[in-house]
């Protein structure tokens, strides 16, 4: 075929659109058409299904599956004792893929086969026999630390799964003839992260290309490393393949491990792809909720409102295996610290075994728990000083030059003016009669320095096509966020050109740079800088080619080249050009984002991000005292994200995120009778609907930040985080007295009201 | 997630594995387990149906499509009136995507449907009402040529699709008084390539990334190509994404445009993916099968076995469409002309539309139609002159140094040699009683330079991977030849590592480098090129940062690194070195192999490709007079292909090629009663078994060519051409008489031994 040059069809974009520029990618959504992972069905597929443990801790005594494997249909059965796996794990490795001798929680993988048709492997999933012997379970954290509680794991006594003490400052002295101090115990359930499509993913082993897993992740590149390791494959013989993602919100970032890793062993065994789906029953019973946290806190403040320490015994509930517990747990004992200048800080973190669902993290990885902790505090103690809220928190708050009691280098910081234009926004000096109201704080991290000493940045190609648009190549993820919207708007704004000229891949991980994932709220700051590295090097690339084209140097404005003399050239002529003169290899420009290492120490001080973000939310609430119900009327989240680049789509986390925090304040979490959870369904387990929302007013404060892509910096985890001390302060004003458990459910606040005895 | 380093884990590689590297990418198809385009089946995907014409030549007066869009379950009904197309084509632009007011073929497209199961769609089809008003047809294409014949399209007077004349040297003066003229009327039919697939295509179409053509291609670029002007959507937004091939040999190198144009409009229209799927009778009366010919040539001959001359005028049967027949057609006049020095040449082409079935491309793009021709006189000539056969080619052959007629520069050639060697194999010089002997030579060009004089070469793309693996981008295609084999060793060697440690990666038309794609015997000479120009990128780039990391230059070998201190360091741990430096963009070397530009002038003199390969065959051949039954016992089939690769990918090459030889010399050709296919059957198109095919010798005269990556050239297609003429003089010498019209049934050569008059 001969490609014929472009015609000289010389064709102006428009400005970048705006930054409410929404990108296509949404409509195929929006019309119904997207192929999310549940919608995948391969050639000659397999259907997945696996046998899961009916009790909380109990001894494997015998799995016979000679009737599972005589099933007319079933082409693979595994069972630990046939698999000689390594232990596995995220942060820790105390999984296997199924297990061998013992179950440690109910849900716990015994065995998987893989079937012609899921009702087939339902039923051979039945008829596999397993002889049990019941082990005494532990499913109270604190019970599971004390002396002589049922162990779950042999190489961590005592069921300590991690554990951390933090001393920072004088926290003694702090506390020595302080003028107030207030404590309290603070306790957050069990939260799941509820997306709307449940887990699935369709493995194909090939020969020549190795495994390709058809499951959408947030973090590709993690999942993938591991299940490499579990099944003893080179790395680049491991391959996702993303469909559309049906949500996530830090539950998609491992995802569910077991489904990847059994998936992929079905499809070796048997010879043909496999699919495992899980139930909405499986997601809550056997998914990677949040952890949930005790936490004893007591603060120092002195009479001016001024907080001089901090005390805080924390203990998580990591379930029967670790998944990301530790680190979430590292979260909640020390991020929300650096909202305040606190001076000294003494902090015990201790993240316990139960015999219950092993656990994950949620979107802002617990710096929410300890929002909801620290925020009531501070209300607590300006009520007890006669203090304005308001007030207290201005005179506390860091500030631009500040480095936090943990080594925070705080930068560009609109943490001040937030507060104020959440309280304005609310009324906060027109308080309306009958309404309670509450004010929250917040810092979050911009990605981390730290997690991975040698990967800190990201890393992205931008493409010239031969008809002139240009293809961004990143593993960084879109699920519904927006994220590929801002990168277009990034590439855009970089090649003057427009954003829906710029279409944005991250799918596949053969062809993706090598990404941390959708994370830590780093994608716009890390990500979408490497993306304007690699628009910046493809702009450069384009003007020299075009020079040499034009034979005279040139400018580019609205995707036109203009040399000195005049001479116009559409990018599709430069791309051609060069097409021509390398026989088909595309124009590419390459993004390399490697920020400078932290000074982070071993005890955990030093700065570990290269920028943070910060919000400030006020709400407005009424309560029902004869019932105990909260309806909350407004909430105004102000957020200092930097530069904003897409208000559409930032919007969106907001009002997304404030949703998941109403839920996670009011209504939300797991409750489990022993080892069982007892409410493993969306009809039991309440996440809000439209009618439970607020009208929620988003504040965008855009300092510009020079760490991020054109100043602008995360939002998508900071969101959701100072929703909850907000939240339980406005009804802590309303009621007259505080709730220290969430969720703030009607009965709760009822009984805080009303002096019954609450037990949850 | 923390990518770890690698541990100093230093893993030897063997050398590469010899020249019979089996690529583990057959395994799935040896195993089934291969997806082939025919398995695919997408999520919501809608079955696609094409309505055809079953009259040679009529006037469309009114197409009534409202039964068929009443039907349940139908989602999608496109006529040509409704789709408003400019017309489109692949040497010409004479093809609507659907029939407007006329057709001109029987299977001429007519409407399509696209419906939720191909029941439904079959169903609808059939509920289309057309009224048609009857043409007069035409079907022989020297009467299409006569005035006063029905005429098929407006802008092409005289049903002529194409010609040319050429003239070089004085062919008039060679025939003045020359010592030998032989003359004769050639004949070869049209040629299903016989693919053992059908061709299909599922179509999705989406709002963000474009449409994707899942369908398998020989050159998925030429195909986007083409789709993305017809749909006039940009080229960025046209993907075509390949599963395994079954079988192409030219057939799907375009394949079936209107099924990918029609499976896309009907995605478009119906939002969702459609699948055609073509049925083999369809492959038979609306595939784009090999042009027939007929020839008419004479040459002139002094009387020791010099060529002096040759006049030639052939007329190719175009069908009503033209899809590759005009470049087809030129091959045909001209490229066997080089094989021999002849100093003069006289040859008038003309490509003539009928109301038939249009025509495409089989392996060697007709080589072997003027082959048959050529050396069925080159025989008579001999004969005539007493002289032998293998003596006058030896006379005649080119050797390295020539310009031939038209233009082609020799460089190395082995032609001489492989004459010798077939001849020796075959034993020329002791005969057996009651067999027939026959001889032919062949020259076939490795790509084109003027084909497309913007776009000559090739480009690739190798990646190293986090363990040390290689992974090449290319956009050429292996269907089975086995290309993919020898671009990892050509990789391999370039990096010192065993082509095991290679992936090559070619399916995606949106990471693969642009490519001309598997044609014109041009990927391992052009493509292997610049896979080798990468593979020396991606060392230099390895060397470079291994110094770096070493402190000192290193050494490679058996893919590990030494530094002159003797630190032994793993390709992996480069990777991984240079993976942290760049914050996840893998080392990639890039390879550009763009070739000089050729002289070749309008005439269409001058040197047409960077290498030519060249082959002799032998062949014995037993006649059974009394039935005309011809059995092929041996062939010898003698090629000079450069350095060979990988043997045994080269020796299935001659194995297929001369199969599919055997196949057009003695058992396949269309068959027509008027404009319909009388044998659209694999039940009455006889293709060979085994039990058809000779003993076959493959020889290798490997002498390297400086043109192709170390020292190699193409070979697929130059298989095929010599078998033709080397059977048909076999069958002569057996006979004792001539037969000159394609394929030498039994009943044909019953009729010229037997003197009765022959009738096609």
């Amino acid at each position: 075929m001969i490609l014929k040059a472009p015609e000289k069809n010389i064709r102006r974009y428009g400005k970048a659109e705006g930054t409410g520029y929404q990108s296509p990618e949404v409509w195929s959504k929006v019309t119904g058409k997207a192929v999310y992972g549940i919608d995948l069905n391969l050639p000659g597929m397999l259907y997945g299904k696996i046998l899961r443990s009916p009790y909380p801790h109990a001894r494997i005594k015998k799995v016979d599956t000679t009737a599972a494997e005589a099933l007319p249909g079933v082409r693979a059965v595994l069972t630990g004792a046939k698999l000689e796996s390594k232990p596995f794990g995220i942060a820790v490795e105390d999984e296997l893929p199924l297990a061998v001798d013992r179950v440690r929680y109910i849900g716990d993988e015994v065995a998987a086969v893989a079937a012609v048709d899921l009702q087939t492997a339902v039923q051979a999933i039945k008829a596999i026999k397993v002889e049990y012997e019941e082990l005494p379970a532990v499913c109270d954290p604190a019970e599971a630390l004390q002396e002589g509680a049922p162990q779950l794991h042999d190489n961590f006594p005592g069921n300590v799964a991690w554990q951390r003490e933090l001393v920072r400052g004088s926290p003694g002295d702090a506390f020595t003839g302080a003028d107030l101090v207030v404590e309290e115990n603070f306790t957050v359930p069990a939260i799941h992260q509820a997306y709307l499509e449940p887990i699935s993913c369709v493995a194909v082993d090939d020969p020549y290309t190795g495994i390709t897993l058809h499951t959408a992740l947030q973090s590709p590149d993690a999942v993938r490393k591991i299940v490499a390791g579990v099944l003893n494959y080179p790395l680049s013989k491991v391959h996702v393949s993303g469909p559309v993602m049906g949500g996530g919100f830090g539950g998609r970032v491992y995802g569910n491990l077991k489904v990847y890793i059994l998936s992929a062993l079905l499809a070796i065994k048997s010879g043909s792809p496999v699919k495992i789906q899980l139930t909405r029953e499986e997601e809550f019973t056997a998914g990677r909720p949040m952890i949930a946290a005790a936490i004893q806190m007591k603060m120092t403040v002195r009479r001016d409102g001024t907080i001089l320490g901090r005390e805080a015994d924390i203990i998580t509930d990591n379930g029967a295996y670790s998944a990301q517990a530790p680190w979430v747990s590292k979260t909640v004992s020390e991020r929300n610290d650096s909202v305040y200048r606190i001076p000294s800080i003494k902090t015990r973190v201790r993240l316990a075994y139960t015999n219950k669902i092993p656990t994950g993290q949620y979107r802002a990885y617990g710096n929410q728990a300890a929002n909801f902790a620290t925020e009531s505090l501070i209300d607590m103690a300006a009520k007890k000083l006669g203090l304005d809220p308001l007030e207290m928190r201005l005179k506390n708050c860091v500030r631009e030059g500040d480095i936090t009691v943990h080594g925070l280098q705080i930068g560009k910081c609109g943490l001040d003016e937030c507060l104020k234009a959440a309280a304005k926004e609310i009324g906060w000096d027109q308080k309306k009669e009958g309404r309670g109201y509450g004010l929250s704080v917040a810092i979050h991290a911009n990605g981390s320095l730290v997690f991975d000493k040698n990967f800190r940045g990201a890393s992205a190609l931008a493409r010239l096509e031969l008809d002139g648009r240009i293809t961004i190549f990143t593993g960084e993820q879109d699920y519904g966020q927006g994220t590929h919207a801002a990168f277009a708007q990034i590439a855009a704004r970089t090649l003057d050109v427009s954003p829906a000229q710029v279409t944005v891949e991250s799918k596949e991980t053969k062809t993706a740079p090598f990404s941390t994932g959708a994370l830590a709220m780093r994608q716009t700051t890390i990500g979408g800088k490497a993306i304007q590295l690699a628009a910046e090097d493809l702009r450069e690339k384009i003007f020299k080619t075009a020079a040499e084209l034009a034979g005279a140097p040139v400018t580019m404005e609205n995707g036109v080249m203009c040399s000195i003399s005049g001479q116009e050239l559409a990018l599709a002529e430069v791309a051609y050009y060069n097409h021509s003169a390398t026989s088909g290899l595309s124009m590419t420009g390459e993004g390399k984002f490697v920020p400078e290492e932290s000074d982070y120490d071993e005890s955990g001080y030093g700065n570990i991000s290269i920028a943070y973000s910060y919000a400030a939310h006020a709400v407005e609430v009424e309560l029902d005292k004869t019932t105990g119900a909260l309806t909350v009327h407004r909430l105004v989240a102000a957020h200092d994200s930097g530069r904003i680049i897409n208000h559409l789509t930032a919007r969106g986390q907001i009002y997304g995120g404030v949703a998941q925090g109403i839920g996670m304040s009011c209504l939300e979490g797991y409750l489990f009778d022993e080892g069982r959870v007892a409410n493993a369904s969306l009809a039991e387990y309440k996440i809000p609907t439209a009618l439970d929302l607020p009208e929620i007013v988003p504040i965008f404060i855009e300092i510009e930040d020079p760490a991020g892509p054109y100043g602008s910096k995360g939002l998508g985890e900071i969101v959701m985080v100072p929703v909850l001390g907000a939240v339980a302060n406005a009804a802590a004003d309303a009621a007259g007295v505080r709730v220290t458990g969430l969720p703030l459910s009607a009965e709760i606040i009822y009984q805080a009201i009303s002096g019954w005895e609450c037990e949850q």
